[in-house]
C-alpha cells in the first residue's frame, strides 16, 4: 500500500484512519522483523484489531516427520498476534501464548494466520489466532495474552 | 556419541539402556529435522524423560525490537519437548503448548532449552521446558501436552 | 424449554433440529451436574457449537481479596465449554484449558460465560469462552481443547 | 502452627524465617478465603516458593459423569498457586493459567495440589502445580503466570 492510498482512506474519518494506522504499523513491524525476510513471511492485510499473514512451508521448516515444525506454525501465529496487539499504536508485547495443534502443515503448503482481538483492557489484551492450510482446514488455534509497555509504534504522521 | 560408547553403557543394565535409547532417539530426530540444520540447533544431551538443546540467536531470528522472535524461542523449547516426549520410543506428538515469556533473548546469545517429563500416563504426558540465556536468566517457561500415536521411533537395535 | 417447544422447532428442519438437540444436551448435562445446583448455575441458552450460562458470585465464592476466586471463574467457563463441546451429541471431554484473567469478578455480581466452537476436527476441537460481568466488561477469556470419547450424550429421541 | 513455634524457627536465621513467613502468609490467605471454608480445603504445608493443599471431592463437586468437575480441580490448583506466588510477601495475582487434565478425580477422593515456583523475575513468575489422587496418580498439571501488584501480604511482625 503506498502513501497515497493511505491518505485517501484516512480522509474518510476516524475508523478508516485507525485502520490505515494499523496497516501502517503492521507494515513497519513487518519491515523491521528480520524473521519476516528469513521466512518469506507475507503481510496479507491488517486493520485495527486484526492482522493476517502467510508463509509457504519450505523444506528447511520441516520436522522429522516431514511436516511443518510446531515452532514454525507458532512463529507465524505469533507474528499475526504481534501486529494485532500493536495495532492501536501502543507498544505491546507478548506475555503468554497457548497453542493447540490440530492438523499438520504440509511441505510446500501456504499457511495463513489470522489474528483478531478478543478483548483489550487498559494494560492487557487477549488475541485469538487461527492458522489455516490451503484447503481451509484449521492447522492450529493460538491464544495470546499481551501487555502494553507504553510509547508509540509509529509516529502519527508516519501512517501517511 | 559413537556406537561403541552407546553399547558400553547399554551393557550396564536397564536404566542405562533406556537413557542410551533416549539419546539415540534424540539424535535420530535431530538428524531428521531440517529445522535443526536451518537453525544450527545443537543437541546438548538427552535421556529418558529429558532433553536439552541450544541455539545461537542469529540476526535472521530477530523481531522488530532486535530481540529473539517469540516463535524462535518457542521453536527451541518445542524441539526439546518433542525429543523428550518421544524418549520412551513410542511415537508421540504435541497437542497443546503454553509458553510464558519472561525475558527477551538477545542477538548473538546462546539460548538453551531443557525439557523434563512432568508426568506421563497411558496416552498423554505433560512436559515442562525451561529456556535460559547465557547468564542463566529464564527467558521462557513452556508446558507441553503430548499424545502417543503408537509405533516406535527407532528400531530397538538402532540404539547401538 | 418444554418438550412441546423442542418438537415445534425440530419440525422446521435439520439446522433447528441440531440446535434443539444441542439445547437438550445442555439441559441434560446441567441437570446431571451436581455443581450446577451447588453453584446456582443457570443455563442461559445453547445451540450447536455454543452455550451460555451464568452464576451470581456468592460470599462463599470469594477469595482473600473479596473478589471471585479464580477457580470459580474457571468453573463457570469450563461448564459452558463442556456443554458446547458435547453439543454435537458425541461424548467429549476436556484435555487442556488456558485462561487469562482480565478483571476481577465482584461479590454479588452475575457473571456470564459464553462458549463458542472455534474449530472441530475428527477427534479434537477448540473452544473459546468469554466471561463477562454485569456491565459487559470482560472478566476472563478461556481456550479449551476437547477430545471425543465416542458414544452419544442423549438418545436421539430424548430431545423431544 | 502456633505463634511460639514460628518464633522458635524464625530465630534460626533467614531461610527458616522466610519459610515461616511463607507459612504465615498461606495461613492468612487460607483464613481470608471464603472458598477454603466452602470447599473444606486444607492447608497441608507451605514455605517460600511452594505450597500444598488438599480437598475431598464431595458429591456437590461432581460433574455429569460423577467425577470431579474440572473447575473444582482447577480451583484446588489455583489456590496452591496463589499461596505460592504470594509467598515472598509481595502481593501478586494470577494473570494466566493453563491446565492439562490427565485423569478424573473420583467421588470421595482426597485430591492434593502441590505448587512450586518454577521461576520468578522482577514483576512476573511462573508456577507449576501438580494435582494428585490418593493413589498418587496425576490428575492434572497446571502452569500459572503471576504478576506482582506491590504491597505486603502480611505485616512482617505478623508471622510471629
Amino acid at each position: 500500500m503506498n502513501v497515497r492510498s493511505v491518505n485517501f482512506w484516512a480522509r474518510k474519518g476516524e475508523t478508516m484512519d485507525k485502520d490505515a494506522r494499523a496497516l501502517a504499523i503492521a507494515k513497519k513491524l513487518h519491515a523491521l522483523e528480520n524473521t519476516s525476510r528469513a521466512w518469506d513471511l507475507k503481510l496479507e492485510g491488517a486493520g485495527e484489531g486484526w492482522a493476517r499473514c502467510s508463509m509457504i512451508i519450505r523444506d528447511d521448516m520441516l520436522n522429522g516427520l516431514g511436516t511443518a515444525h510446531g515452532g514454525v506454525i507458532f512463529a507465524l501465529a505469533d507474528t499475526a498476534f504481534a501486529w494485532t496487539c500493536n495495532s492501536h499504536n501502543v507498544r505491546t508485547f507478548a506475555q503468554n501464548a497457548s497453542i493447540s495443534f490440530l492438523s499438520p502443515g504440509k511441505a510446500g503448503e501456504k499457511l495463513t494466520a489470522e489474528a483478531r482481538e478478543e478483548t483489550r483492557g487498559e494494560r492487557t489484551g487477549v488475541y485469538i489466532v487461527r492458522v489455516t492450510g490451503e484447503d481451509g482446514r484449521v492447522v492450529a488455534i493460538f491464544q495470546g495474552l499481551a501487555r502494553t509497555a507504553g510509547g508509540a509504534v509509529i509516529e502519527e504522521d508516519e501512517n501517511g
